[in-house]
């Protein structure tokens, strides 16, 4: 089997899978007096510790939580809460068009439910946000904000945030920002306290970690309402009984990740390089959305090293997935996928591409274990199966050259 | 090492920890639509069959969750919300006040922040909330009521409520009852369809599956409004990223708890029984809190099989528990502990116990690997901990005849 589908999980290591094994067999409440649980509490102190080294932040502002989606809803929610609640002219969001859905629809909630008010940052066409774009937000009207949320890297198409100067403009106004950095961790240089972020988003499961534990990096000056209330667990921020071996199992994953990063992202990112050569060889009008990764600013590369975004005019890409299956090669179609009916992406629609260029996507995201073999799996197989999402779409689904250059939001590779 | 603190966390049932580790190697996002995504969403949807078999509940009622706490938060949150969108005459919620923390403190967050009026339930002096208690407080203005939430069982005292007669009350006016069973799942006869509920809470870790995942079973009627925004998962109540490895753990723990549970329980009561009298034995004026255990109803037992909740006048439960410690006994003081700082049990103050009873109390809990053994160690070292516990006490602590006789709260074996 050919896994194409890092961004969406990716295997768990094997340092973390041991770690966590081990742990399943022992019995111990973190919150519990005697000796077994203040082992199980020592276990997830020392994983509070590795986490904070590994993301430039203090172990004091390492909250776990249940995965990228809790994180997410936290500090979007949390953060508005206790704005409004310290000033109650507080309550505008900003956040941009192209976040995830954990945040997008948290986001919607709360100006439908909480009376937020919600103003969208726009991005390029490469989907990626500008200090600029933040700066005119917040100056609109600075005294109603009550926070702002920009991803640091996009889970669909891989374009990277300058977070760092977004930050600055948020603190010098005073304004917290949160970013999901859920696809930054493994391969980019996240630090939290460098960012200046307020908080921040990861998830055990997309750095070979397991699912069901996260981490919300909160400032200690960051005030946050629970989502969760209870026990008191984490800074009375999120209550819960800890799960200490997801926790031990997410702490060496992460610290196994990091320690790579500097070896591993530029090979990923020629292995990526490979995928988009030989994909276009074989497809020579296939389309590379997001950023072009080829250039490196401050923050690290441009574009996330394992993610190639592809756009094939003509085709559908729920085809062109089922077909590569098939094949046995596992990608994503990198659109929101409900009850079976595919929309196309709000991000490559946020960015300006047509309906019908982001039905006919496909996101391969390549991972810690991804080898040139896969690559080479893909890319012998992409020309013949291209050809044959082509000849049997729908007549009225199958996209001219015309619809193609309409497709002005994507970039050539 | 004798444990004797299953009712904060059971070790995992060896088959659960062998379908969890053996999953926790296979990749694939369940929402993913290529093969290792369908196998993986495959795996979970088997999860749910399994859970809603050995629940008396079906599939489409079983949401996963990260544990017991957001399933409470859940609940109680999501069917307040929801019930005052459809109606905002609906704001009043009624709760016990021996209710876990989980509840007690969304209930209170949701009077402080979102306009929530709280009634609270009388229980009596075993810690039992009474048909009638939940009759007259609907009946004050049942058209001002969102929810009502009453526990399965109790977490400390081990009391038993009579869920089916709670819900035949709620029902009959129209009011949705959330139950935290929690602690109930393993030992008693849980069905949901029969009991009559609305919404029922349990979770991984109490029943001899993983710590962060749980369950709520929410009847297909109830609306809830969700806590977590983000993909949709879980009938859109629930989003995040399902956890294929913890899910499989916590199906696998529930059906093999259900089907021992009725050899499991009678033999757990009699160690229970045995535990008492040993205890008893050894310190002749120690005290039962809770109900005596000694009747069965129609919704099984009256106290849960595992639990023995004792005061031992005139002693400090936090030195009982580390003097036990230091004999390798873990148990619990069954009360709220913040940040070191120990509280007297709400449970114990709202079934008419006075402070230093409630401070002076242990929770010993048995669970599925409990043997006469673990019994006998401690009916073996109880009588010497004890007095050295109360030789220790500071004067202005230790607590004479007198104030043993004011704990009319508790009920002698």
């Amino acid at each position: 089997m050919t896994y194409l589908d890092h961004a969406a999980t990716t295997p768990m290591r094997p340092e973390a899978v041991a770690a966590m094994s081990e742990a399943l067999a022992r019995v111990g409440n973190a919150s519990s007096l005697h000796t077994s649980g203040r082992l199980a509490r020592r276990a997830v102190e020392e994983s509070r510790e590795e986490v904070a080294a590994a993301l430039g932040a203090r172990p004091s502002e390492v909250l776990f939580t249940a995965g990228g989606t809790e994180s997410d809803n936290l500090a979007v929610k949390g953060i508005f809460w206790a704005r409004r609640a310290a000033d109650p002219a507080r309550r505008r969001v900003l956040a941009s068009a192209v976040e995830h859905h954990a945040v997008l629809d948290a986001v919607e909630w709360l100006a439908e439910h909480e009376g937020a008010e919600v103003t969208w940052l726009r991005t390029d066409e490469l989907g990626r946000v500008h200090p600029e774009a933040l700066r005119e937000a917040i100056d609109e009207d600075p005294a109603t904000v009550a926070l702002a949320t920009v991803m640091w890297a996009n889970n669909e198409v891989g374009t990277v945030n300058p977070v760092a100067a977004l930050s600055d403009v948020a603190r010098e106004r005073g304004i917290p920002l949160h970013t999901d950095a859920v696809q930054a961790v493994e391969t980019l240089p996240v630090d939290f306290v460098a960012s200046g972020v307020s908080a921040l988003t990861m998830t055990g499961h997309k750095v070979g970690g397991p699912y069901g534990v996260g981490v919300l990096l909160l400032a200690r000056d960051v005030a946050c309402t629970p989502l969760l209330h209870g026990g008191g667990q984490e800074r009375e921020v999120r209550s819960g009984t800890l799960d200490t071996p997801g926790v031990l199992g997410l702490a060496t994953a992460v610290r196994e990740a990091v320690a790579a990063r500097e070896r591993h992202a530029p090979a990923l990112a020629g292995l990526r390089e490979d995928l988009v050569r030989g994909v276009r060889a074989a497809v020579p009008d296939v389309v590379l959305n997001g950023d072009p990764g080829d250039s490196v600013t401050g923050g690290g590369p441009s574009r996330l090293p394992g993610n190639a975004h592809l756009t094939f005019p003509g085709c559908e890409g729920d085809s062109l997935l089922m077909l590569l299956d098939a094949h046995r090669i596992e990608c994503s179609t990198g659109s929101a996928c409900t009850a079976g009916v595919s929309e196309p992406s709000h991000v490559l629609l946020a960015m300006g591409a047509d309906a019908a260029a982001a039905r006919g996507s496909l996101r391969f995201s390549l991972g810690h274990d991804s080898t040139a073999a896969d690559v080479q799996a893909l890319t012998g197989v992409i020309g013949s199966v291209v050809e044959r999402a082509r000849s049997a779409g729908l007549p009225g689904l199958r996209r001219s050259s015309a619809d193609r250059a309409s497709a002005t939001a994507v970039t050539e590779v």
